[in-house]
């Protein structure tokens, strides 16, 4: 048996859990990270957060004396990058004293990352461009077929606009989602969203490896960046399942993913052994 | 903001939150019960075991130098009594050190339990004697209608058999399942049950203020009771869908549950304020 030191936290419902191997010397397994995630057998979480110094990751070629967030699904693939995730990544940091200041770069698969803390305890994160494919593409759920419009936000998403509310809770989030793969060789998460006013949608996602989840940030940039292209607009409210995000653009569509973080636990967890 | 400190284990996938509170001190809220369950926001757990002296309990008559099993449903609901988390709960005071020997004693409020310490990590509950109701129970499931016998084993129980396993595997309990009120004021557990071979059933459970489950202590003994009932046999082995479950009966009815219990985290957890 093998005893590890983990937190758990979560954004906006996205939870995970958290360790920490400075010297890049616990590479979990795809059973360890299963195992961690696992919310009967094991802590529970829709993904798994090791924080490394980045110089220890071979992958890494940026700056060295940072921490790199090594994101894993529950099902124990890799991630580029996780919106919610790093938010609850950085508030951990901060908490643990591993990290201070205002803005914290982190190291991820998706490139360095600038997160700033406010004083409010809410976190925004700088996330890139998001690109919009003009071309729609066709989502199966169990009952229906929906068009949406692929859109890559560090990891790829598939986002489809619902007429209303009701249509959106209506949708059947609970059996997979369909994607054919020859346009997500990788899978994508799917966005289901609806707008409630100028500048405020509602969205429901269902992410690839884990299923419906309470929150997802690339998905929350993506259907933001989606609503900007059909309604314009350059800052969005976004309600998620298990919470309010707040998606800004610049001219360029520059996008920060703004909300908070918090830490609900620490403490020690026993392995089976590999 | 308070800090409690907590542990995490299951018994074949029936998980729980523990606490000790040794002086009845910190009694939680709905709120807080709800919290520690919440399997994003909070630990997660199909409910919360909490370790009282028993001395401290008012509701207790029975000796004061055991502990005293707290039992809370997920939803923040009192019950009774658990097999699955009073395996969790003895393995955790032994493991703690906070209770030792062969056979240990705990008070519930379905009455002083003993629990065996198996050498091989197992452990066994003298359940006392279920109690079968030969007038057949019309239960409802989202897409048919079943009939089953209410069995009292601690808890209140509908045992409902079904044809076999493909049958079974089949049953949707993702939709709450529908008992009238009448004959079960507090509701119940459902257990749908197939025979594998003799002396084998397999079972999957719905729970109360729950859902579907991996596992159920006393929802086990319940069908093998009626398994019992309906094709003989003292010594049942139980598949449930966290693992297997082992209960033999005495000549007069008495049963004795066996099964695996593990502690999986300890920890703290930081709980919003009440």
């Amino acid at each position: 048996m093998r005893t590890w030191l983990f937190a758990k936290g979560h954004g906006t419902g996205n939870d995970f859990v958290l360790i920490k191997d400075r010297s890049g010397l616990t590479d979990p397994t795809r059973e360890d990270v299963r195992f961690l995630c696992d919310r009967r057998r094991g802590i529970g979480g829709d993904g798994l957060l090791r924080a490394v110094r980045a110089e220890r990751m071979s992958e890494w070629t940026g700056p060295g004396d940072i921490w790199f967030m090594d994101y894993r699904n529950a099902d124990g693939s890799v991630a580029a990058m996780c919106g919610n995730g790093l938010r609850v990544f950085v508030r951990w940091l901060v908490d643990e004293g591993l990290a201070g200041g205002d803005v914290i770069e982190v190291a991820t698969r998706a490139g360095l990352r600038r997160v700033v803390v406010h004083p409010d305890g809410r976190l925004s994160i700088h996330m890139g461009t998001p690109s919009w494919d003009p071309i729609p593409y066709t989502v199966r759920t169990r009952d229906a077929e929906w068009s949406g419009h692929p859109v890559v936000a560090d990891n790829p998403h598939c986002v489809v606009r619902v007429a209303d509310p009701d249509s959106l809770a209506a949708i059947d989030l609970f059996h997979p989602v369909g994607l054919d793969d020859t346009r997500f060789p990788d899978g994508a998460n799917v966005e289901f969203v609806t707008r409630l006013r100028p500048g405020h949608i509602r969205l429901r996602v269902f992410e690839r490896g884990v299923g419906e989840t309470l929150s997802c940030g690339t998905g929350t940039v993506a259907a933001a960046c989606d609503a900007r292209q059909e309604w314009g607009g350059d800052d969005w409210r976004v309600e998620v399942p298990g919470g309010v995000l707040k998606v800004a653009f610049t001219e360029d569509g520059v996008a920060t993913l703004t909300g908070p973080a918090v830490i609900v636990a620490r403490g020690e967890v026993s392995l089976p052994d590999a």
